[in-house]
């Protein structure tokens, strides 16, 4: 089968350039358009981007010329399908523009999320909400949104603790990374010997998306999961990689070892299906009480994996644990990328 | 009346570098003389500390001669009482040793926090609990000791809380300063773009130490606090001031605006007193969405004050609120100075 | 003598924040406005500012309502002179408008500093640069310069070394603070786990502003000193206070003692005329091998002192020596102010 | 032909981590055993470490019992040499022990390394300096070493500038990550916010040691270079990679393209022999401004490459150059593996 052609938008950032990254080699697609800010549209990509991330840079695409994101029009080459990593301040309005041209987009950024048509993925916890699609009918293409980092990375674990032992109430408190702010988006002179307990609209992000994510399908539509969850989200100097704190309230009782069984042996569709990049293990605990840490666990999985630790049952029914999860990788253009393979594989890219 | 005349064990370390800097000028006590291990005993102080804190050197102590802590025969002057800024593992023998030479002991080690008639202090909470020290006849001095820094931060909050509202339950994530460790505690490697989401034997103390100083004191006995508590406490890049999510299950309805009031007009007999290191306000609530900060909110009230923010009640018996505090000041030094302050006054060093 | 009424031009950003705290009690001087750019105006300061620099908020400024510096018909109150911290880019001409109204002022923005008429002062190295303000007659009113920070700290010792022993060339690699680029100047995942060896025009700064300030007065203009100087400017992940790796080749042999001795004794007019803001000794010498730190000896004299250590001579002739010094205070706030207290004793400012 | 057996001895520091990541898969190497101090033997690799460097931990050896690395006897499998990357304090007894067992030993240690029959090896620049182990006949083995981590990143740019221009004197300042003090070298709360302008010895070494192998093999002895060198050594807030400004005065005039182009077009024999861990350049050279960067440039050739930039030449003969370098592989592990595949194919391992 021919390799899918695809535009990714908003290529300069860092969800960009790590799209750029994954994308050098590909199974099933084949990047073939970068586009960015009008600012950076008619230069070669090697000269638009300021390349920060740590992998090195995809000198296969440095010679392609940035075209302005804003207009579909301007797209260089045919593409199947973009994904969009998009300020979310401009993304809805011109994502909306690629859809009516009959552009499907794959979305990290925020608008339309909550939308009841639109699909809020991560793979292994909710393929089915695919389904979603087949009532999608009012763009030309499809609208496929992946959530924020924060709450990407904290669904996976949860997912096998919902499915068996049920939960009642959640609380995370978290330790964001600086990129999750994007490449800009925090001084410097703000958080080195600081940290900021606070970050903007995220604590609501958590709370809603989650629950759609993790809510069931039934007759076409999402019954969100009716937990009730509440987040304190906190910004640390970190580079990369979101800890959380979380406590986790069961509706049946448990013990540590059967949440370690549950979390260890947690595979989801991309496992079944072996997309390419799904990890082997999408979630990994570690039994050391010092871990996880994000430096050192950030990149288990090569990004895809979240790691748990200081796994602790209180009174039978109040888990507590403590998760890292790249925030860029399973955060965002990693859980993209999953998103488009499982849509491949599943026939829904035609 | 006559200023006391007091020593400092543990004077080189950073609690010790602290206590040098609060007593340089002092109303009630003179320092004079330092004690550390014997590898600096027999040296000026200014050889002996490698001076770290972000305070002047109080060149006053200068060519004090360090004496061997371990040994109170090695006293070079006569002392009404010490300050123990020792580390735990050497700490209960050494205590011991001058309790029984009948010199009364101030201390920030953790032996004998837990012990029924050891007071457990943190002023503006406990006052009363000096009382124990009426029962105290074991040793020939008496023994008074503060917690641990994270329980001292997180117990000033507390009780104006615990007094108008009632308290079923609290749950704490901690990210505390490297300085919780001791200088020589952590090393850079571990921590730089990086965080740790242990720290040993702390989340057990904050557990059994906040109970016991929130409890009230019954026919000259602690009765601990019966509320549930939970901790989860992890280590951060910063250099000092501990920052904690605190969530507060309260027995009586209440709302925001009426915790705040609480925090804010809370004074213990530490103000009532003025004390010399009693802060004017202990708790000082700021109401910015993004405060308190470990950097710019530690020295808030010469380091003696609790900065909180982030108030929200929620389902009107839910308190969430973040808190910053100097682990070193009110965490330490600053509330062992404090606590003999209030001996000095309530005539407790006779 | 009646206080000066003076005006902070760019009161909102970090070296205007430095300008408040340090007017707050001053014996000279009354800040009676301050003035930020039009998005700031009609607010109150404590409004309008993000306190960020490590001295508390002053209370007594929280009130005032911050004027538009752009325009000086919009001052609310007569002044004397202003204080300008202006962003370099709009200096120039916002300064101009000041002048012609006839309102001197005292500037630590880059435009002008070249000018052969414009003194570019470091008070303690040339007070009598201050001449040039007899010759200085194209604006109605006075211009006076500080240096950039780099080579206000720098001059400082360079000053007794030219003096005692002649210079013939100088070679200095600076580690940079963070906030010599403003609050906002340096992205925080640009820095972390990081350095950056390059700090934009600072090296050309360096080059010609060191020789214009260690330049001799004749006949009422300045000759640049005459040696040889080559910059290498990097950014390093600390948050205040420069430290620089300095050489100097001497025009006569000297040896370490001869330096230490020259530097521990040099003393300025500031420190003569007992100037507020001088600083008891301008130039601190550390003989411990490991200083100075930047963290540790940033705010010696608070602040206004630089501080030197490593110091060797090699060859008789050639000086190596390591200087720490505040960026903010030695390096901008604090020369401004220093520079406006000489000018009050000597009659300038009338 | 079969794999050479190989142990590491110092297996548990961060030198060790990358010999044993390095050593996963190796075309001419085998590792077979690993030394620890005798705290750590007899426990499992897996169990005695704590693995920190940003590799996956190779599970190949997980299961590896660490041997007494202070006693060649407790060899749990014969090996055909060692590579050593003990502590320099026990280095030089340890090493002598292997060597007198006929165990042939590559040091990455301090001892012996001026000793005029022991080559010290950075292989681009000095692989003629092998033939020193003709004459090496004191010990029944060979002993071989590689330079500090500054200076194997130093001399591999200053080689084709020596080749091609000559160069009189040098003039180093280094800004050094906290890797190069090992581990537990360095205490988080010393370098936060902060730089330490001292690394004890490290300035000796960098004179001594770059002339040693920069110099010339004549009559089967090593003539020093003669050039100058000078050093000013510093410890900054990085984790891996050692940035250095570098300032040569050369015999012959020159311009900013002509090193470049010495720079860019230098291969050795590691590159003509295709070593495995050899970089297809050993030097890079960057053109952009703000280049290059310690996080964003040391692993450029697998951490093997020295990246260099801001390169400019005064009056003809002064070069100023900027470089980036990984200490622990150009500077470290991968410099030993390097040396021993170059005697590997030289023939000298029989």
């Amino acid at each position: 089968m021919d390799k899918l052609r695809v535009a990714v938008l908003g290529a300069t950032g860092m969800a960009g350039q790590w799209f750029a990254s994954l994308l050098e080699e590909h199974p099933y697609f084949e990047l073939v358009a970068l586009g960015a800010s009008k600012r950076s549209a008619g230069k070669r990509y090697r000269e638009a981007v300021k390349w920060i991330i740590p992998r090195p840079f995809p000198e296969k695409f440095g010679d392609l010329v940035v075209f302005d994101a804003s207009d579909p029009e301007s797209l260089p080459e045919k593409v199947d399908f973009v994904f969009s990593a998009l300020p979310s301040e401009v993304a809805g309005e011109i994502e909306l523009k690629y859809l009516k041209k009959g552009i499907d987009v794959i979305s990290n950024a925020s608008p339309f999320r909550l939308e009841p048509d639109v699909p809020l993925m991560n793979p292994e916890i909710n393929a089915d909400h695919l389904e979603l699609l087949k009532n999608q009918k009012r763009w030309g293409a499809k609208l496929v949104k992946n959530p924020n980092c924060t709450t990407a990375v904290l669904t996976l674990p949860l997912k096998p603790i919902l499915d068996e032992f049920g939960i009642e109430d959640i609380s995370v408190v978290t330790m964001q990374a600086i990129s999750g702010a994007g490449f800009a988006g925090l001084t410097a002179y703000s958080i080195v010997d600081n940290l900021i307990p606070y970050i903007s609209k995220e604590e609501y992000k958590v709370k809603v998306e989650s629950k759609k994510m993790l809510g069931a399908l039934r007759n076409g539509q999402i019954v969100p999961a009716d937990f009730i969850i509440e987040a304190t989200t906190t910004r640390v100097p970190v580079l990369d990689g979101h800890t959380e704190v979380v406590y986790v309230k069961t509706e049946r009782a448990t013990d540590a070892e059967a949440v370690k069984d549950a979390l260890n042996s947690f595979k989801g569709e991309p496992q079944l299906l072996s997309l390419p990049t799904a990890p082997e293990r999408p979630v990994i605990v570690r039994e050391e009480p010092d871990r996880p840490q994000p430096r050192l666990d950030r990149m288990n999985g090569n990004g895809m994996s979240v790691t748990v630790g200081r796994i602790e049952v209180m009174d039978t029914k109040r888990i507590r644990m403590v998760l890292v999860g790249h925030n860029l990788l399973r955060g965002a253009s990693g859980v993209s990328l999953l998103t488009a393979e499982l849509m491949y594989k599943k026939g829904y890219m035609t």
